[in-house]
């Protein structure tokens, strides 16, 4: 693979570029999917990739598949990529890399005029972070069939706006078959930790064997108004039972470990307060849960710990408590023959790594329920995510980009170089 | 004062009309402090007090001042009335009786052709809700010198209109100096309990003895975002960090006991939550905390403690917790000559009553600042105000009213009936 001219300096300067468009005072990037600048990133994305000799492809859901041919046309695609849309307070990496290491996969292959046996297809899948359009991972989840296409282009950001109308309204919807990507020959995603296992260890490569299941929850407490001024003790105030219950459930996931010492995951990152004024007792309280485990089992066991919980609070404060599912996902394995191929690129090309599970949602995750499919971890200071001061470095980077370059290659064959 | 025609049932027909003026599907009513809809009922009131022979004044802040002469030119007015403005899911009988009930004193004085010494004011207060523009009492605070007009006209609600564009707009702000209210001769307040003691000791009048000090306060986290996958372990999350903090002050007003028995109170009315993403724990938690009791070193020590508490969860965590005064009401005490008069008609009327504080904030305590003041408490079902249930007899209405004639009388004096 020595052939290969990849270009860490090209990459770092193609992220830094990326990151202008929606680039924040502070840094990071606000480039929420489905906005005017979602569809500048994709427009510089495209230019970059067809520079690069790839034929775009647009299906219904705006997933953006940049396509080199291979020799054998009995070979399915070989593909990589990531998302280019980012929280509204996100980094310059959180999926960016994947994109824009897999661009210079695509360019050093053009570059040296290598042909591969199967095709190589650039994926930028649409809306991967849920920030905007709720759940996250839809264009990657419908295209595997999790979501119905029906169901994504009808969801509805906070001001009431469509995935289909905002799609079309940015001009990507294109008109191919989203389900067609569930036969693609692998799947391989180079992406940021987001979290700090690797730093903390020294390792610049993850080599990620599998996704922890993630429940998401949803939580409505119901009391009754009170004034500020009335006394206390006949209260049913939905605010003074939302306060146990949520130290509660951040108890419940450090309480759960599994045999090798890895607690649970929680996270209370939505809440909505009605009335909503300084001197009523809150009357309602919405708020979201976000559980994450290594161990299935003992993710439902804190679900049912919560669910247990809100009941007990619920009797002792004579408010009503339900807690109903939003979102699950299941742990998932990825495929052994890539997890390997990763494995050996890393030891190969020298990198020091790590065998480690995802412990977030990508769109990895869900391509592996159709696709062979794994995953590649690059390391992130302090494992700040989701967030403007999110950085890596340029060695990082490039080792990332590299053993991604390893893995696709090898999987989809060098015919000449 | 048998020869006063007053009439419950007129006074009950009056509540009834202005309640629709914004009544709610549930049986409320939204007439929130400067809307169009504020400006209706205003209009309804200057209407009625018209037609019983007030003349309207209406000031710089929007006070409507509704007068009838008396027959002494050196007596200063003897003033009585409330607010007509709502919370978003107020009741029908909050600030609205004091209101109706004064008007049916006008009424019953114009049939009889009854003159005072004094001349009578029927006052209809600016913003006494505080829930769109905060703080609340925003007329009288004013007019008695705790806020300037400056202020006041540049507060802005949550879309950001301004206190005094929004006056323009409905058409309410006249040119009287709202300063001249403090040189009242006296101010009297018929007002809903918002508490269930009267209900609960089987009483119809309340005869208000003095205001429970008020200290409002905001608190401030700041953590840092962490992705819902990160370890739970090296978050700072502002959430995790509001939720002990909220269940302490629950716990600190509960154990504020004063040696005759009342704890203090406290209430956690709103919340904003930073960047509000379901997988990203917050990173900024701001929440409103409205503390109140009896006695005021109490009160202060509270604040103490909620202080404490603050700064040991802060450290722990790893985070920055502010909390900031926001408005403070000291206890005041009502005017001695007046109180006795409340309880002389009552006892004289044959009304059930009993002492008490007021735990909330009215008019009258700012009134009382400047001018002799007392207050009247009517029970309300189960103590619920603030919300769309709230409820009273037409016997206790009429009750608050024939007391709140009595002492209005007594003071003004009648010169002839």
């Amino acid at each position: 693979m020595t052939n290969v001219p990849l270009s860490g300096q090209r990459l770092w300067d193609s992220l830094m570029e990326m990151a202008k468009i929606g680039g924040t005072a502070r840094g990071g990037s606000n480039r929420q999917t489905l906005t005017d600048l979602d569809s500048e990133g994709r427009h510089l994305l495209q230019r970059w990739a067809e520079a690069a000799g790839c034929t775009m492809t647009v299906d219904r859901l705006g997933n953006m598949l940049l396509t080199r041919p291979g020799r054998d046309p009995s070979r399915k695609p070989v593909a990589f990529g990531s998302h280019l849309d980012t929280q509204p307070t996100g980094g310059k990496f959180d999926g960016v890399l994947g994109v824009l290491a897999g661009l210079e996969v695509m360019r050093a292959v053009h570059e040296a005029g290598i042909e591969t046996e199967a095709p190589l297809m650039l994926i930028n899948w649409t809306n991967e972070e849920g920030a905007r359009f709720s759940p996250p991972m839809m264009g990657s989840g419908a295209a595997m069939g999790i979501f119905t296409e029906e169901e994504i282009l009808a969801k509805q950001d906070p001001e009431g706006k469509t995935f289909g109308g905002e799609l079309a309204r940015i001009g990507w919807q294109g008109d191919a078959d989203p389900a067609a990507l569930r036969d693609l020959g692998a799947y391989v995603e180079l992406h940021i930790e987001q979290g700090k296992l690797l730093e903390d260890a020294g390792k610049s490569i993850g080599v990620v064997t599998q996704a922890l299941a993630q429940n998401w929850l949803e939580v409505t407490i119901e009391g009754e108004e009170a004034h500020g001024g009335s006394p206390m003790a006949g209260r049913k105030d939905a605010m003074m039972a939302a306060a146990p219950l949520i130290a509660a459930i951040e108890e419940i996931a450090l309480a759960s470990v599994t045999p090798a010492g890895e607690p649970g995951r929680a996270t209370v990152g939505r809440m909505t307060v009605y009335p909503d004024s300084r001197n009523i007792a809150p009357s309602r309280i919405w708020f979201s849960i976000d559980t994450r485990h290594h161990d299935p089992d003992l993710l439902a066991r804190m679900a049912e710990e919560i669910r247990a919980k809100a009941a007990a609070i619920a009797a002792q404060r004579g408010v009503r408590i339900t807690v109903t599912d939003f979102w699950y996902s299941p742990m998932v394995p990825f495929d052994p023959v890539l997890v390997g191929r990763v494995r050996d690129a890393a030891e190969r090309l020298g990198y020091p790594h790590m065998d480690m599970p995802t412990a977030i949602g990508h769109d990895a995750v869900y391509a592996a329920r159709c696709v062979p499919t794994t995953m590649i971890f690059c390391p992130c200071h302090g494992g700040i995510s989701h967030n403007e001061a999110e950085s890596i470095t340029p060695e990082w980077a490039e080792a990332g980009m590299r053993v991604l370059a390893d893995a696709v290659l090898a999987t989809a064959g060098i015919a000449r170089g």
